[in-house]
């Protein structure tokens, strides 16, 4: 049964969608590859066009914020409500770079409609998922007929999020006071799928670094003194295989302490989706799934805590051989967090566990890409994420189901800083080829996304505490 | 007590010590890398100069041997004594590359002499070790009065040593009745110091591959798959780790079989050598010894098979970071073997092994680089070991020792084709700096490779078996 609100606001979506679509075509011709120093021009040009787009909906209040690295634009709507409850939307205007240029099937930057999507890097990750807003808060005012949004309503779209968000945090901190609010509607996540809309609860956090291994103070011929000395090499190997124990538990003294575990209900409205193992397999490039003994995949992956190696080297790589005994060894290693655990003090129980390990005659070496990104996961109780699934099951026709996100994301700063919690208001889909080529966006869900969000101004300002 | 052979052959080697050394020194600024295309016409231009060298030496037979890379040089000088044993001595002319140049402190290619040093690539490894053969066999003829060696002397200088011989064992079957012989003299190798004389007994052998895994069949991101796939960087760091226990044992199934055990006498023997372990460590530029437990340093490098990564890569290995589950993982891995070792059955063994510890999901395939190099060990009680123990003795005046060399060369496959025992006779030093920067060799040392040469061919002619 669709009631009158959802008539309304579909109306005034499809009446606003082609001028929304044409706005995001626009705004999608520009790499703003925050990765790249060659193209930090562009990501500055975004944040202009983002902002008089946002001038252009009506934000009385848009500015583009400096930081010491790429700008975040900052846009702010007041209710005429003067106890009205605040929402700040998170987003990002930067994108992934595009190599290998060559696997694209549409140029990244020359936006392509086909049918139902929208071809173009950042379609879905994360312009599209911003852009919906603009649509999203006009219907709002249609549909309930009002000149200023029912909550304040308070934009920060950052520049740097591809690039691990250096200066984010320190930006939140400097504007606090400029960023209150009582929710934070995170638009940079996706669903289960077109016939499964979901609601993203949480993200893990992370913290990861580079570990070096040194050995003989330079390569030595491993025919003279192979077999008798420390070969770092084989000692990394040895302290990355003793990372988890048979049962795929992580090792480190202390790893799990605090650790929040699922509850019956959280694991139970896991398996009610419609997971498919063989195309969760083709999403992972792989044949067959392992890892914690005890849980399913969604959950190894959602709400468990992990420790992977993303990358190793040392010794000679070069084409044919060369039989040395290498002086160093390095690998970049990278811990996922959930509930209960704090990434600094993972970094501390892995450096202990690392002097616990390391042999005598190998010196080591650990280096923290910053301090790390804390695991953020909102109750399923709690009335601003209940007010986000009635807004999406509006949209959407339909219930909504419960995700997460195995991924990292600022989201915990957000919170800190506001003091407020943070919901996910998302509609990519697993398939639109997020940091791949050939990234796109299905327009039909941008457009479910701008009504999700003009159901939401309403019914946060309904159902938040005031 | 010298003897008045002794005397004669010193006498003979004092009076062409200056032309041996002029004619070295022009040979050492030939820039003979065999292992630079752009140099190889100087391997081809040292060739012909050491042919020249060894017809203006007296060898009635010298030819350069093409093969499928670069030459070979070839001379023989028959006995006139009709039932006079071979000998064939085998060296190389071509050198390592001398990168990093900046390294050195005088010019790799312009020889210089500094006291007793000779400082030039290729003074020691190996020009200088074959050089003192002309000069050796001069002294012989000199010491005798003879006008033909005492033996049949054959000398097989190969131009691709440095690259691992990749044309050599074809070039032996292909020349087999030319290079027909009772005893091998290898030139290529070095003692204990300039105070402990001593003649090498063996080489080990060395077969060595590539490993590839593969996991997913592209890099996906850790967060969303992490943990809940195999990643194929930490399956190959649990195999390098599984490939030895906790003592040290390599642990491939038969890895040890038939392995000859060092005797009580061949221990007694290298426990005789005045070992310094910090010496040694500053050589292996390391600050402790590790290894196979049971057993000593020595032992360990000389007389015991290895298990060694020699480089490892895989995933993000750049500046900051990329967090991924990586498709593939790498190792360079090498293995030295001892006597009862072959290398083919070893490889066998190693990919056995791997079908037993690589776990599903991951893919392996392992490139072995070449058939390997089988190990050589002459027995301390054969004639033509004691005739070099001899003649080392007879030169240094002073009683020599026996080493062994960790390292693997083409000596098996002269060991097979000649059908001939192999022996060392070898003066260079430890901190000759071989492969390294700033390489050089002592003159007296030459000399007395020399005298040790020109007493041999009088004793081989008296001792071995005809």
């Amino acid at each position: 049964m669709t009631t009158d609100t959802e008539t309304t606001v579909r109306t005034a979506v499809a009446a606003g969608a082609d001028d929304m679509v044409a706005g995001l075509v626009e705004w999608l011709r520009i790499p703003s590859i925050s990765g790249d120093p060659d193209h930090h021009p562009d990501v500055r040009r975004s944040a202009e066009h983002l902002a008089q787009a946002l001038r252009d909906t009506g934000f009385p209040t848009v500015e583009v914020w400096e930081t010491a690295g790429l700008p975040t634009v900052f846009a702010e709507w007041p209710s005429d409500d003067a106890s009205a409850p605040t929402a700040l939307v998170y987003g990002h205007h930067d994108v992934q770079p595009v190599t290998p240029l060559e696997l694209w099937e549409h140029p990244p930057f020359e936006p392509t409609i086909d049918g139902d999507r929208l071809h173009a890097r950042g379609a879905a990750d994360d312009k599209g998922q911003v852009w919906f807003h603009t649509l999203g808060v006009r219907a709002h005012l249609a549909a309930t007929g009002r000149t200023s949004p029912a909550v304040n309503l308070k934009l920060v779209v950052e520049g740097e999020e591809e690039s691990g968000s250096p200066h984010f945090a320190a930006l939140l901190k400097e504007k606090a006071d400029r960023l209150a609010a009582d929710v934070v509607v995170v638009s940079d996540t996706g669903m289960w799928s077109r016939e499964t809309p979901t609601v993203c609860v949480g993200m893990r956090g992370m913290t990861d670094g580079q570990l070096d291994l040194r050995g003989p103070s330079g390569d030595v011929h491993s025919g003279s003194f192979g077999g008798a000395i420390r070969n770092p090499l084989t000692e990394l190997a040895r302290l990355l295989a003793a990372l988890h124990d048979d049962a795929g538990h992580v090792t480190i003294d202390g790893f799990y302490d605090g650790v929040v575990e699922l509850t019956d209900e959280e694991r139970a409205l896991i398996a009610k989706l419609p997971y498919d193992e063989q195309a969760w397999l083709v999403n992972a490039r792989s044949d067959t799934t392992y890892g914690e003994r005890g849980f399913t995949t969604l959950e190894r992956v959602w709400a468990r805590p992990t420790a992977e190696v993303n990358g190793v080297w040392g010794g000679y790589t070069g084409a044919g051989h060369k039989t040395i005994v290498a002086s160093e060894g390095h690998a970049k290693v990278s811990f996922r967090l959930v509930p209960g655990q704090e990434p600094g003090d993972i970094q501390r129980k892995f450096e202990t566990w690392l002097g616990t390990v390391v042999p005598p005659g190998i010196e080591w070496a650990m280096t923290w890409y910053g301090p790390g990104v804390r695991p953020c996961v909102t109750p399923l109780d709690h009335p601003a994420l209940q007010a986000v699934t009635r807004s999406m099951a509006a949209a959407f026709g339909t219930d909504v189901l419960y995700t997460r996100e195995g991924g990292s994301g600022p989201e915990a700063d957000l919170q800190d800083v506001t003091g407020a919690p943070v919901v996910f208001l998302g509609i990519s889909l697993p398939e639109d080829g997020w940091h791949a080529p050939n990234e796109k966006v299905d327009v039909s869900l941008l457009l479910k996304g701008a009504e999700a969000a003009a159901h939401l101004w309403a019914d946060l300002a309904r159902s938040l505490p005031r």
